[in-house]
């Protein structure tokens, strides 16, 4: 199982670098983003299957619900419908839940921004939910072309979300603290005056292509 | 006729309450959003039937709008003009208009949210509209899924649009209040250790679906 | 060529006065956006040919850019890749370039926003890309519903951005200034007690639409 | 109440005709399209606001339902279900129903197509749906862009679907007729040399702008 | 492995039917279609992993490729580019494979459909792809919400497209196999006058959402 | 000016094999799709610049057609109005127009495919259009991502739209006919055993990027 101290590290790499460094998988499709585009998040994936426009399972999911861990809902992409508020935000902070990642909308976006709790979605939709369909929690889910299983390590920002297996936390943390020390010699070498085309050694595929 | 009084309690009610206090009922799809997601807006609707790209229905719409006015403008959902700019916005500040939802885009919105002008729209386009095209003012109107009457109450903020029917402004008034003091009770419940589950007596609809 | 000078006038005028000074024209679609809403671009476009998850061309085009230049990047509007991040945007800043318009997405956003570099783009996706593909510089593209010749001047806001001749420069200009002079004269009216309907003589419209 | 003479020759006229027969107005947005493009349909309104990917309330409309009916289904245009198939159509047959009007998909599109039943919908999916949710029959909805009451005639082609007021009927039918009539004129003298511009009498807009 | 038999066999049910028989899982969105909508397929996944606008994998796949498998390709939903059109199909025709599933567009409609290929993606394009990018066959991939292991039974009809495991193979077929029993029971019911709601026991839900 | 035997030949070799026998240009986007997808259409384009919702300038445009012009309308893409129906066809067949590309909808599916009529584009809708607003014809317009000049040659079939550019007739004949010569010898030796990638000698891509 991740550390407190290997997820803080992934949520400080970013989903970009993290998606990168294990090998360009794993990420989340671009529609998917924080609705505080300052926020970020870090944590193992409590997953639930849920249908849309229906919020039933997830007051169940929040009493699944470790300490540290992001609920990850697939909602089915559904848009007029926000199964998710402030009440809900509150049961979640008060359980020591980290975040919200949900295929689909939510509502009360100002209380929940002003909480402090970080929710990844599709959009804000103010259209309530019924409380009458069942679903699953826990079960390996697929949504936004990945397919997630739960403990998986989920990390968001502003650029998007990106999913780490759990028996790969170790290395994805080696190969991304790798990525971030070669970035910075590259950072460095551009403020020195190299150029990308050098420092990646593109000459040849240039050539190839005819760009001189 | 609504009440400034009523206007007021309405949008700090919000959107997202009063739809689930009428009954679910008025929202606008969720591709309608405030440019500046920090505004709000409430008022009786000045409804303009528009057509895409000329905004001659609107100049128009102003001559006939009373203060506290919202106007509500069907421009067919067309993402590419911006038949809504800062002259515009200026007039209709004069006439102490409370803002606008349109169906469609706007341009100038650095302009508009410096102003102070609450704008709900479906994006900017900066492309220009003709003054060539018919309109009507003041009838009712479908966008955004839902049917609009001259002088119902519309309400918008960060999570979306809602409109309120005249003869039922006191009605969802006192069911968005009802509503209020039991998401009230029911915040505190939970900063008491209650559960939603608990709270909202789920227990049957779980065990009938099998969770447990 | 264009002046400094004459760029940062375009920059002030703003992306919808242009496009309306210069005969409606030029606009590139609703789709393209700052990513930070604050930031605005104006330059002479350096234009790429890229293909869609495929960066080669970008490192290129580096090479080529002069300072003062805007990378106009046709990556073909796909969504599902971030073939521009912080490390290019260090490079980019560093040969003294203006700005990024890219019809896909770009990554690292906080650190392109943070270090006050523009990009405007349909999005943002962390998904990375591959440095096989050919591409072209200084071409003509068309992207955005726009032909964008290697030269011409774009100039870009929070409302979207258009694209000016190199050899309308000076007339748009003009025209540009023409327009807000007459706009600013609306303005004074109208804070005067006019109406747009008067000032822009709709009269006869309306009474030909039967509007009174 | 439409007789079913009424109903046929409305039917007869298809949508775009009644459309523009009636001022304009009741057409369904572009989205909703027959399975079967040789398909048409006519007959009143049962409509039905459903929840997405649910159908208990079909299968109670269908215990509704009158011979001669068209069932007008509100699914919130949600696409990853199919409420309806092979069976429901069956029963639907069985029970004299005109066709169906869906805000979402189907499903067994083969079999309904060979049973000549016409379904329009916004596309077909084999998800299948649960059986919770509640949902009402016989109330007004509103869908693809238009307000249909219960009893509203619906009429479908390959092009669209069109909605009359059930006590505009005679006047729509007459005004459809004249329309008509006017067409098959344009179509003669057209036949015989005549141009549209000449027809529709437009040299007086052409020249005011500047068309010549 | 599944034999022939058992491949024809889940052909001849229908995606839809499979999907409800193995517990409404495995089903690809709606957006994934046949060219031809008369035509259907069902084989094993080859699966390939593609770049957009790329087919280099493809010439690689078909040389991996044995007779009845179907290629399930993921180009990553790209719309602007044909990366598969006559050629490939006629080497895929020769090469015994039994049809072509593709996250993305392709060309040569006319003569694949003529050729009698079934062909399952997201629309057509001309454009033409280049051969430069790399890819993988034979791994698990995600398109269409959907995780595929090569050698997945893959069956697609006008309704869509469902995977089956592996080694699902033989519990789906009996599932299938007693729905089908199921609903030609319900069939022949509805033919002698019974309604779903009977024959399905709706009345207790109906009852406990007030429909009566 | 191409004669008719060329602008057969064109037709003939089909959009696809010219997109690519052109150097991969001039393809239109991939939305836009013939209402019939057996009809073809080639021929010189009368270029329309037209506002959405209005088709003054399509009676306009009619006036001025030569026999064999196709006519190429940007309409903006609007999806919700029907600026095209049987009316103007039957005046087009009349003036020996070949046929229409229009980025918009057209309306009377069912009349225009009965009449034989090309046309090509997003959709159909069956709202109605005014006759108020300006145009222009015969100037240079883009639409669907290409920049189409007067009498380009535009050619359409199932597959979608490609124009060429008219002093490149001669050259885009030539070289498609090389093409076709070229995947004739392919698909020979396919049909005699050989592979795409012998064929087309991928060996050394595939091993540059570890294919085998």
């Amino acid at each position: 199982m991740a550390s407190l101290g290997q997820i803080t590290e992934l949520r400080n790499f970013g989903a970009a670098t993290i998606h990168e460094a294990q090998g360009a998988k794993g990420a989340l499709d671009s529609g998917m983003k924080p609705i505080d585009p300052t926020s970020s998040l870090a944590g193992p994936a409590l997953t639930v299957d849920a249908r849309p426009a229906d919020n039933l399972i997830l007051h169940y999911a929040l009493l699944k619900a470790k300490p540290g861990d992001v609920l990850v809902v697939d909602a089915k992409g559904f848009m007029e419908a926000g199964p998710w508020g402030d009440v809900l935000t509150l049961q979640a902070m008060k359980a020591g839940i980290a975040g919200l990642v949900i295929n689909g909308c939510v509502r009360d976006a100002n209380s929940i921004i002003g909480m402090g709790f970080p929710v990844f979605c599709r959009g804000l939709s103010i259209k309530s939910t019924a409380k009458n369909q069942p679903g699953k929690v826990n079960i390996p889910i697929m949504m936004g072309d990945v397919f997630i299983h739960p403990g998986d390590i989920i990390v968001g920002d502003r650029d998007g979300l990106v999913v780490v297996a759990q028996d790969e936390v170790d290395s994805v943390i080696a190969s991304s603290r790798v990525r971030e020390q070669k970035e910075d010699q590259i950072r460095k070498a551009i403020e020195h005056g190299a150029t990308t085309a050098e420092l990646m050694k593109l000459a040849d595929t240039f050539q190839r292509h005819g760009l001189d």
